[in-house]
């Protein structure tokens, strides 16, 4: 499986506010790349923390690109959610697109079943956090072969802990966002030693910011 | 003043690890270019929670381009201190070079004083914080027409509140650090609304990243 993370930060890297109200920080480019790079997914990850703070459908996306690319329907949508919090009336359980809800076998059955009832597919792994190599090998399984991320801080810094992300594409917007509790690119515990070490690729202006494309 | 805020920080935004640890983020490029801008400051400025975890100098600088420039001497250093915590054995206080620091009027006066035994200049300013704006008068007062501002994260935050910062250089390295408590670029309480808009002016590839030049 190939997975691409893709996220637009503020100069100071931030994702979002210390609210986690998210903030304009690309224009209408980088929605658009956004959007291709969707079309060439087979899903789209995100964290529970960003079901929460944006209740985000991952509906929308490049129908062009995915025509030209002869594949079928929507990318399928993938939350990343150790204890099933996730509401069983989020938008991203909602419409054509198929959801994984990837979750540990300690969640809480009522909340699991809930899920399973609003349509979810469950994949369970790990104990207190989703052991992700399996649970990206169970998505593999289902067709899974390119899995985008798009956030937050919490799973992304999980996948680099566990060596899982193949490329990054970062865009840089001009604004400041500021403070020390504001989620970042890569938040989690944090690296003190054997720091991942990308390789840059290409560099790219954009809107009124500049794209970073990594490769790991 | 010209206030120019020069940093290194990892591809997710961090200046260092969550323990505060300095990391190799740049290479000979990058210190290159950063011992430049020192020559052509009049004063170099750190927070006090830079000068405790790293116990700076700020000697180090390019001595052909200040001699090229006609300046005299070493550039100024200056700590933001509002609670005069600077230890008086800092190598910031030794040296050739002046050292301004920077304290409130209520500043522990035991402190304050042997921090003014230990060689440093005292510069009082606000009341529970540092009133920057009144400070940097102080020192343009003093000749610092081109201040560069080194970091760490609180500083700079409160730099951009006060609407003082005229440019930003930022070296983004290719190492993930991590960490929901590593310090970032702009660390403080953080914006929600009017965030501090810069334009990105230059993009250049240098070592193994990327150099990133804003006005303000």
């Amino acid at each position: 499986m190939h997975v691409h993370v893709n996220a637009a930060v503020s100069v100071d890297g931030k994702l979002s506010t210390r609210r986690r109200e998210q903030v304009a920080i690309s224009g209408t480019a980088d929605f658009a790349r956004m959007e291709r790079i969707r079309a060439e997914s087979d899903a789209i990850a995100v964290g529970v923390g960003t079901v929460l703070a944006d209740d985000p459908s991952l509906l929308r996306h490049d129908e062009n690109r995915r025509r030209e690319l002869d594949k079928d329907g929507f990318p399928a949508r993938v939350v990343a959610d150790s204890r099933a919090r996730t509401p069983p009336d989020a938008d991203i359980l909602d419409g054509p697109a198929t959801t994984y809800v990837l979750v540990t076998n300690d969640a809480p059955t009522e909340r699991v079943d809930a899920l399973a009832a609003a349509g979810a597919e469950l994949i369970k792994a790990g104990e207190e956090r989703v052991a992700l190599p399996v649970a990206l090998d169970a998505l593999d399984a289902r067709g899974v072969e390119r899995l985008m991320v798009e956030g937050g801080g919490e799973l992304i810094f999980s996948l680099f802990a566990d060596g899982l992300v193949d490329e990054l594409t970062l865009f840089v917007g001009s604004i400041v966002i500021g403070g020390r509790d504001a989620p970042t690119l890569a938040d989690g515990e944090g690296f003190v030693e054997d720091f991942p070490e990308l390789d840059l690729r290409d560099v790219e202006r954009l809107d009124d910011g500049v794209v970073l494309s990594y490769e790991a």
